[in-house]
């Protein structure tokens, strides 16, 4: 059987060892088994297994002998990262993004498309899928593919149960759409969710097993791995920040909730108050502008010293700043990444967050909170799903093809 | 070495199967491993290995040969339950409570303390050491002790990092005060936590791995269990719901953050709220009253038909419900238990909780979310500080003593 779980979702992290292996090897070279197992933490037997599937997978192979210090002769190890690759696809709202990625997690090409709206939802699916099947027509070497896309995303279901400002979205079932359109399966995590898996694996700067990816982009979303397992809840629809409300009486959400943090600081809400401060056309050409160009302008134009933009910039990254207390509060992350398009905005966004969190949040637990700004090469998100998939991959390889 | 980690924490909840097995004997009489097995979903290996330890430590015992229907003659097997018993300690903030259980979680003793009040926390620290040790002198088949402490509570440090209404708790250092302090070792949870962990294994409407306890007592809390793995946090400091804000803008906190649930809803809340609007009155020897029999009072002449009481009930419930929405969105689980003083108002306050989910959470979530009222025979923290005990004990029994 070759799908065994086709556009399912990804294991738990604790499984993540032979990613975490590769990976290893594309950072640092060529290496021995001892160094990884140092490295990674694991037991010289485990690496030992683990290694030896990927031998036979023809993703790592044996280089001979090499010195390695005081510890005597060992035996060299390589990453064959090209061989197998993956496709990683980011839903956002308006955006959509497409990337083949090797099964090491680095980026080989990206492809946006057009900006979606809600009457063109179909037609979108159906140039992803195009777009896809060309891309595997193209390279052989493809073995899955991951998406990732906003919650709450109902995982048995295939469907996304609320999408704030474009609801067209709620209409696609995702398995359905995808599950069997390929000839490599699809995998499908809400898409913080694979943004803390890509930033476990990938950022060199993630220290422990207990941190938080908070995802201020089109929606608002969190991925949180608590203690090494993601916190997944019941449907898949946990850890959803964007529906937390900051205020009972608020502004009413599409959910049904009242107050709910998306509609305070996600890109489309910064767009919206870009509109409501708009007066002489402060910012030209506003109007016609995608939600990505709007906050790129606001946040160039706070650099440049531009006062409504400076104010305007400071209020959202309060509301950020809440966020980030409530996720403080609620998870007890060791660390919080911060990425997306509003994370763009970068260093006075997170002073700012930064300074809101340590006068709301409790000096005892704040103080062993780091709180990061994304710095992966390519978006989180989009990295997420890329090691989504290839994590099947590697965890299930005769089970996907191409190996066996 | 017999305390391996004294003072500590309670082991995954996939590390329960022997509690498991334990409460399942008590509950269903003499069972076949069988039996068990298939009750409780496990393999036929697991069962005999778990069962294996527990008849070496006298906790279980063979029967003889049982006829089961159908599958032939097996081996009956049955509970020793009252040869090992712990002792659980519920910490709130006026009220403490010691009980005695045995190693199947059935209440056997239970004793409550004068109500604390912030100057006498020593006092009560000392109070509560002096009738542990009686209680270790009458009875030497006790072999361990839990404690239930309000959240946040800094497991390594062994500090709550802060108490609203009753900072002098604050002062005590648990590991420091109970950690060595008697001949059998003691473990300390966060109390909800320990809730969670009560209710998972002694409830018999949980049906799933997937549920969270809500505690709405003189403090608000929250113990989250997501696929049978607690949400702890880095810190222990997780699912800390009580400092959740629902309004960015509202009361300040005296844990730095503004408009906390915990402000709105917890017994001592209600108290104050009783205070405001007792005109005339209408609550009458209010002021002397402790937070319970304040709670006690309006929920009895709420019961009575009291418009005053039926209002503030009704608003008070609206909190409690806002709170279930941000459970529901934050950790999606499969159900939701209410427990502790202000669960004692009933079906009311169960029903408007219902009502204010069903409008606020998304269909989709809030159809697959159960809401109950906990109905254990003994407040679930208290149950749970003695399940963190008793599960200890079942987990590592020769390092605990009286086994092996």
């Amino acid at each position: 059987m070759r799908h065994t779980r086709p556009a399912s979702t990804p294991a738990a992290m604790s499984e993540l060892n032979q990613s975490r292996i590769v990976h290893s090897l594309h950072a640092d070279g060529i290496s021995s088994r001892a160094d990884i197992a140092r490295k990674l933490n694991l037991t010289a037997p485990a690496v030992g297994k683990l290694v030896g599937r990927l031998i036979d997978a023809g993703i790592v192979s044996e280089t001979g002998e090499m010195t390695s210090g005081g510890h005597g002769r060992s035996i060299g190890l390589k990453l064959n990262a090209k061989r197998y690759q993956v496709i990683g696809v980011k839903f956002a709202r308006s955006l959509v993004q497409i990337a083949v990625f090797d099964i090491g997690g680095h980026l080989l090409s990206m492809e946006e498309l057009p900006p979606v709206a809600d009457e063109n939802v179909e037609d979108c699916v159906e140039e992803v899928r195009g777009r896809i099947r060309g891309l595997l027509d193209e390279d052989p070497s493809i073995v899955a593919i991951g998406m990732a896309v906003p919650g709450p995303y109902l995982r048995e279901e295939g469907r996304i149960a609320v999408v704030t400002s474009m609801q067209g979205w709620r209409g696609i079932n995702f398995i359905k759409e995808f599950g069997k359109a390929f000839r490599v399966p699809t995998f499908i995590e809400q898409d913080a969710r694979a943004g803390a898996m890509a930033e476990s694996l990938f950022d060199s700067r993630i220290a422990g097993s207990s941190l938080a990816y908070y995802l201020v982009g089109e929606g608002v979303g969190l991925g949180v791995i608590d203690q090494g397992n993601p916190v997944d809840g019941n449907l898949g629809a946990a850890t959803e920040i964007g529906h937390v409300s900051i205020d009972m009486n608020g502004t009413a959400c599409e959910c049904g909730n009242r107050g709910c943090l998306e509609c305070y600081c996600s890109a489309v809400a910064i767009h919206t108050l870009m509109g409501r401060t708009n007066q002489g056309d402060h910012f030209p050409g506003l109007a016609a502008m995608t939600h990505k160009e709007a906050c790129d302008l606001l946040f160039t134009m706070a650099r440049q010293g531009d006062r409504t933009s400076m104010a305007l910039l400071d209020q959202v990254a309060d509301y950020v700043g809440y966020g980030c207390v409530t996720i403080v509060n609620a998870y007890n992350p060791a660390q919080i990444i911060i990425g997306d398009l509003v994370a763009q905005a970068g260093q006075p966004l997170l002073d700012r967050v930064k300074s809101l969190v340590s006068a709301r949040a409790l000096p005892q637990v704040r103080d062993h909170t780091e709180i990061l700004l994304s710095d992966l090469p390519a978006d989180a998100t989009l990295t997420g799903a890329a090691a989504v998939a290839a994590n099947q991959f590697l965890e299930h390889p005769s089970s996907l093809g191409g190996m066996g």
